[in-house]
């Protein structure tokens, strides 16, 4: 692979989601944070008028228009098509100048700590994220949508990928994820920057890689009204084992709803707040360990 | 005073606080649970355009369209200006069937507990927060904005006030506040009830008010944009005692702003989402502690 030399950090991608969006801010009021590496750093306010809004979007939502036949299709113009052309112009591989790696910064209200989001099983970003789980216990991995046709824009990069944080409500800026995300963000550039002198730390723990399986909806009445609520003994309990006959969802009326799969899994993204509108209670994932092969 | 013959239940007054919107669903999918009092209850969705969009209001905040000019301005026809109306034509004074209480849910991301908002300081809502304050001990009572002139849907009847549930972020519901949310309000009912009977509990201990002195900004650049987050050391600290030089700020850049007034302050609504575009911070209270005098 080639030396890195541009990187994309883009945050506020949903409006409401402050903390990507502030630390795009902090890093253009203080640009001398971000220019001692040996690349360079493009920072991008990804939705900035849902982020003057207060909200994830004005018409559509931003994070599902990259998919590469609408970027391309001319007859598409909402604000967030619009928007993501824009952004796909600036980041994509038809510039010349196409960034090597894009870091898209997002939060949730469930309990993710800091969570790697990773579209593909690129080996570059195994080996990043097998050293960042490894140094430090918040940071956990995921494999969510497969990528193909993506939609996301993280995609515009075959070394995109997301940092989610959480749990912190919309439309409020946490200062301790905030500091813990602007940490991760700086060792992320450290490993980028020691793998441009081809000098990346080695790492011997397996990586533990959340693979995505299924999405769980709410049950929900014949008009489509939600009828029971994540049960309090799963919520915030990401990443957790949830084991058949575990509480999964308590009805408005108080009766528990047990998982009923035949096999552990471990939901991810539980109660996240934009995933009522998706139809989205959690999704569920499989735990694996993947060796990582040496630098 | 007389009896109480009609309780209003209000949720979903803003649309993405669903605690209150889902109590309000569960009155209705299941009406016997409110039947067995000694006075009506009306249940009503405040807001269900905005409830069903999950945004806390489509055009205007609900909450501040009750200033009892605007409610008689035939001029003013936004969705939530004509939802305003309709509420006070249904609660209000107008009506020969005005409601004599009422109980209006919100939810905030502020780490409020089970809160009492009180618009005045009538001394049966007095007896009744310092009852439930008494056998509950995470039931806090506030005297917040002064009711004069006031904009707020609880301000329709004198015997009004809000339950305001926190943490929770916006457009999530939390299994368990909304099963503390509804026992508490169990409770009020069950203490209405008794009143009706002339058998109201005694309650010896004074009761502890929250009185509002002044809002608080964030710090903010020329054009407006937030500079500072809520410290680490308040954040979810709400009712906790501030005092001169504890820190109160935390700047981008990492340096922590101090609290610079004179005298302990004990903040509320500290970091909550909505209040990002109104200019508020946090609120400041003075610790109060009033004796009750004998039902």
């Amino acid at each position: 692979m080639q030396k890195i030399n541009r990187v994309a950090i883009v945050g506020g991608t949903h409006g409401n989601e402050f903390t990507g969006a502030f630390l795009v801010k902090k890093f253009e009021y203080f640009p001398d944070l971000i220019k001692k590496f040996n690349f360079e750093i493009l920072t991008i306010l990804g939705n900035p008028k849902a982020f003057k809004a207060g909200r994830r979007y004005i018409d559509k939502d931003l994070n599902r228009r990259f998919l590469s036949e609408n970027l391309q299709n001319t007859t598409l113009a909402s604000y967030e098509d619009m928007r993501a052309k824009e952004i796909a112009e600036i980041l994509g591989d038809n510039n010349q100048a196409a960034v090597d790696v894009i870091v898209d910064l997002h939060s949730t209200t469930a309990n993710m700590g800091l969570s790697i989001i990773l579209g593909n099983q690129h080996p570059f970003l195994l080996k990043l994220s097998a050293y960042l789980s490894a140094i430090n216990p918040l940071v956990k991995v995921c494999h969510t949508i497969p990528e193909e046709g993506s939609n996301f824009l993280r995609s515009l990069s075959e070394l995109g990928f997301v940092i989610e944080v959480g749990p912190v409500a919309q439309g409020v800026l946490n200062a301790d994820l905030f500091q813990k995300t602007e940490q991760l963000i700086y060792t992320i550039l450290d490993y980028l920057e020691r793998y441009n002198h081809g000098d990346i730390p080695e790492i011997n723990n397996p990586l533990t890689l959340y693979k995505f399986m299924s999405f769980v909806d709410y049950p929900r009445n014949e008009n489509g009204e939600i009828q029971a609520m994540i049960h309090p003994d799963i919520q915030y309990q990401d990443y957790e084992p949830l084991n058949p006959g575990d509480p999964l969802f308590l009805t408005l009326d108080g009766r528990a709803i047990a998982y009923e799969g035949t096999s552990t899994v471990y939901p991810i993204f539980i109660n996240e707040a934009a995933y009522y509108e998706k139809g989205i209670a959690m999704l569920f994932t499989a735990k694996q360990l993947l060796s990582i092969s040496p630098a």
